[in-house]
């Protein structure tokens, strides 16, 4: 399974946020909402993949394809989904998460955790790194983004001890969610070589 | 320049719809504000790329990478410059387009229109094309894609009859806002060559 880890340096961590201005006072929450669009949605259909949203390193909202229920692809939406699980957070201990919805849960994770407890291949997604055209396929790919700030020194560090390659989706520098994006569209077709 | 004809059957003509419900109420406007997007935006950076959105075959949106001020990535900012613009429609007249704001123009022409006008290499998304990959890179593409209806015939025989292909971004049907970015991705790194 495809799995996506976005960074939100600045997303919120209480729902005290308005859905009519995402970008600013939400913390680009917007960015972080096209990243679970991008990550789950098919034209008509959902994916079996997985999207985690570290919300500034405190808690992770975890959005299955297999299980979640009435997504829609808008960001408003989605942040109102965001908004419900972290005022659900209180319910969240321990390792047990919140679960305010089928297919969404919050636990209190951050980065390092959350890497942790999900597994699969880690890959970085960075501008920096090895071309996606280049790499092979990877089984079970859990990549890692970050979303308009770069990764800090901690996560970066954390990342060059655990994942098993960075990979750059292009030579531009693409936002999270087109990235997401890229990663899809390279697996799906086998690596560019064929479809 | 790369262009991008987005076709909005369900979108609306005129500026009385609201932010609040872009996916139901205004016919789908979250996914062309995600072409806009995905076809302007770089991380940090807007592309020199044009966007256009036909909304219901009458009027169309031009978004000019090149000349647009003061835009943000989210759905409602971008949706809230489309209201503007169909606010402005009274002062497009004949081919004068109106302009409510550096780089956002607005004329009264619906598809065939739209495209005798803008010209560039014309390129059918679809997902009967044929597979991205095994095609060359096009000098000044226009690619034309639909919203989240398939073309109807009078699109799909205008498309025959104009285009210079007929391409398919992967196995998977994607959302065309995802579209666009694939497209723009292939270009960038020159058909998956190299880059």
């Amino acid at each position: 399974m495809r799995q996506f880890v976005v960074i939100g340096h600045d997303a919120p961590t209480d729902p005290e946020f308005p859905l009519d201005d995402l970008p600013s006072a939400a913390g680009r929450l917007d960015l972080l909402c096209r990243c679970v669009t991008s990550g789950l949605f098919l034209s008509h259909n959902i994916r079996d993949a997985r999207v985690h949203l570290v919300l500034a390193d405190e808690y992770t909202i975890t959005f299955d394809g297999a299980t979640v229920r009435h997504l829609n692809p808008d960001e408003r939406s989605t942040a109102a989904r965001i908004r419900n699980a972290l005022a659900a957070r209180e319910d969240a201990i321990g390792h047990m998460p919140a679960e305010p919805s089928p297919g969404v849960e919050l636990r209190r994770l951050g980065l390092a955790d959350t890497l942790e407890r999900i597994g699969g291949a880690l890959v970085t997604l960075h501008e920096d790194g090895d071309p996606l055209a280049t790499a092979d396929p990877i089984a079970d790919p859990t990549f890692v983004l970050s979303d308009h700030r770069d990764f800090t020194e901690t996560e970066t560090a954390l990342l060059a001890d655990q994942a098993t390659a960075r990979l750059s989706v292009g030579p531009e520098r693409l936002h999270a969610d087109h990235a997401v994006t890229v990663a899809h569209n390279w697996l799906d077709t086998d690596g560019y070589t064929h479809y």
